[in-house]
């Protein structure tokens, strides 16, 4: 593991965390190997881990994730597949739907590139629009075999993107099959809010609904895997840490797609669950304490360091208590005014969900025993798709 | 205005809107042009109008509101007011404080530098602290007369930064004239909430309490003008788009910092207000339908592309109802079916707060006539302060 952490070409010197300028996003190493060593000894063989990119956007974090076990990244945006690639992860699935003939062309261009290296990439499809746009592209680009793995995504209760039934899902595959550039991958069927349902027996009950669709799609597709030429079992991705070790214990998942494990946010916090189970806060902002009275303090960060999609976020410290966020500010009423005066001090805020807000800052601060010890660039990070 | 637009150096070669690939923020060159007008045809002279950069991090977008009558930019970070110098803004407040060693160091280093070249720096203060800061640094840097124009932020009510009473307000402005490097430039007075509150008469209710609190202070100052030798009237700082034209009829205020007119969203347009009043929507997001199935649609723009601090974003188009964001999803009820089939087709929705969207992007798209005809860089964007 410090292999690969001083192999970062962005090794500075060391320094203390507290010569940080602020707001800085902090990510702990120590808490970081921990709970990537965890998810693993959660998901056991022939089930692999395929770390999800779009929490971290992080090329060093990925190939961390890989030294430590992970088959390779998946993604949720092309722009996110390109850096990371560029960066010289060699097996990417974007578990999502990429439309549009624009992106569609780049998409192509990518998975060629990557199969001239020997890189395999992977991308979702639940529309045969989607589908004859990537079809399209690859003729016009003259691939050859195998270009692109593809997924068809089955929406198992999420009711976002992924088809429903496992006729659609027949279909889908019946033109994958055909299709010269396309090697069929299997099947997609994550669940997102399942991920953040609080109970552990909400959480039981909504995979095991989960678990029958998936099963009922499988045995309809090996009805027909013969006739298509498909090797077994058939792939299924998904999982994320709330609920990874119910899809690897499943029988039915190959492969898991937890991301937030290795960063940590409040909101999974939120989650009941086995404290042996759970797994560490590395990821925090340090914040300047720039305005005081008796009972309040406001630090220097506010919306464009923090996302609070899923809640404000939460001070580390004792006594401390965040009542407010705008644009540049949080505010946080002090409950034990003994810890006053506040003002110039430096503080950490553990964020309400690790992915927006790693997506608002341009470089972790790798930190241990107190110190600096690597920047690690956001590499992946932006709006684009 | 159209000098202005055609002197930005990104100037591309004009090209249909529906060619940008997505997400992609447009910004409506010609509603953008009434609303920066609108404004100013609500604040009368002497009252003058600073804008606020903080909700659009644009140098270009800053240049032509001042191309409009305002007397420079305002903004809430030393990180944006570096970037607004840097691209040649000649008059420029942080109203905001700036607290932290390193960063006030930064701060007095810009400040000497828009000094050597005839340019105004102004930040605010609201604690003994950072003015200690800011002298020992100014001290440290050998600074002169007047480097920087101090504001002292008092709280009308917001309950965020700001002193709280006229005897905390006369307690720092005596330390400020007795400072070399530092000019007394008046007190800032903002009110964020008021901004928000829906109906005109409790717009009315809190703006009055805030006059009368604003009016304290002054009376508290001017005992003691003279003899510090303060020029009249003092200033007065603040206002916003939804209170700006109770602010510049207050006989108080002497400088509107108001930023969202420009832009506008979706919680904006929540405000009851007269129609002749009201700002336009000139910035949207303009997205690609990813999937779809009957009655709903899922669009390649989430938390990354939108920020729903308040509030979710809300599509343009009659029959489409956005009800739930994820990472890089938004999912759309359609609740006129005779829209279908979507997928592919692109589509603009209007974000639900503008600062904190705009800074997820790189770039303006300023439309005109259905066509992108310049690109705006979003230059000051980031977390850093």
């Amino acid at each position: 593991m410090n292999a690969i952490l001083h192999s970062s070409k962005l090794h500075p010197a060391p320094h203390p965390v507290n010569e940080c300028d602020t707001p800085a996003l902090l990510l702990d190493f120590d808490k970081l190997g921990r709970n990537i060593t965890k998810l693993h000894s959660g998901v056991l063989a022939p089930v692999k881990v395929r770390a999800h990119g779009k929490a971290h956007k992080c090329p060093d974090l990925a190939k961390l994730q890989i030294a430590h076990g992970a088959i390779g990244i998946c993604c949720q945006k092309l722009s996110e597949a390109e850096k990371f690639f560029e960066a010289g992860i060699q097996d990417i699935v974007i578990s999502n739907q990429i439309v549009g003939e624009l992106k569609v062309k780049r998409l192509v261009g990518l998975a060629l590139a990557m199969k001239n290296s020997g890189a395999t990439l992977g991308v979702c499809v639940d529309h045969e629009l989607g589908l004859q746009q990537l079809a399209a592209a690859l003729s016009d680009a003259k691939a050859g075999g195998g270009v692109i793995h593809v997924w068809v995504e089955l929406d198992v209760g999420q009711g976002r993107c992924g088809v429903q039934s496992s006729a659609e899902v027949i279909a889908l595959v019946e033109k994958i099959v055909q299709c010269k550039g396309m090697q069929f991958a299997g099947v997609q069927a994550y669940h997102g809010r399942l991920q953040h349902q609080r109970s552990v027996e909400q959480r039981l009950g909504t995979a095991n609904e989960m678990f029958a669709k998936v099963r009922g799609v499988l045995d309809a597709l090996l009805t027909n895997a013969a006739s298509w030429g498909l090797s077994l079992p058939i792939a299924v991705a998904g999982g994320g840490t709330g609920s990874y070790k119910l899809e690897a214990a499943s029988s039915l998942y190959t492969e898991i797609q937890a991301g937030s494990y290795a960063l940590m946010d409040a909101d999974y916090q939120r989650n009941e669950m086995p404290e042996d189970e759970r797994f560490e806060n590395a990821l925090t902002v340090l914040c300047t304490v720039m305005s005081e009275r008796t009972g309040q303090i406001v630090v220097d960060a506010g919306l464009k360091a923090f996302a609070v999609d899923s809640g404000l976020p939460v001070a580390i410290q004792p006594g401390l208590h965040v009542k407010g966020i705008s644009d540049e500010h949080t505010v946080i009423e002090v409950t034990d005014l003994s810890l006053q005066p506040l003002i110039g001090k430096k503080l950490e805020l553990i964020p309400g969900h690790c992915d927006p807000t790693v997506n608002l800052h341009h470089e972790f601060n790798v930190i241990q025993n107190g110190r600096v010890i690597a920047k690690w660039p956001i590499a992946a990070k932006g709006a684009g798709f």
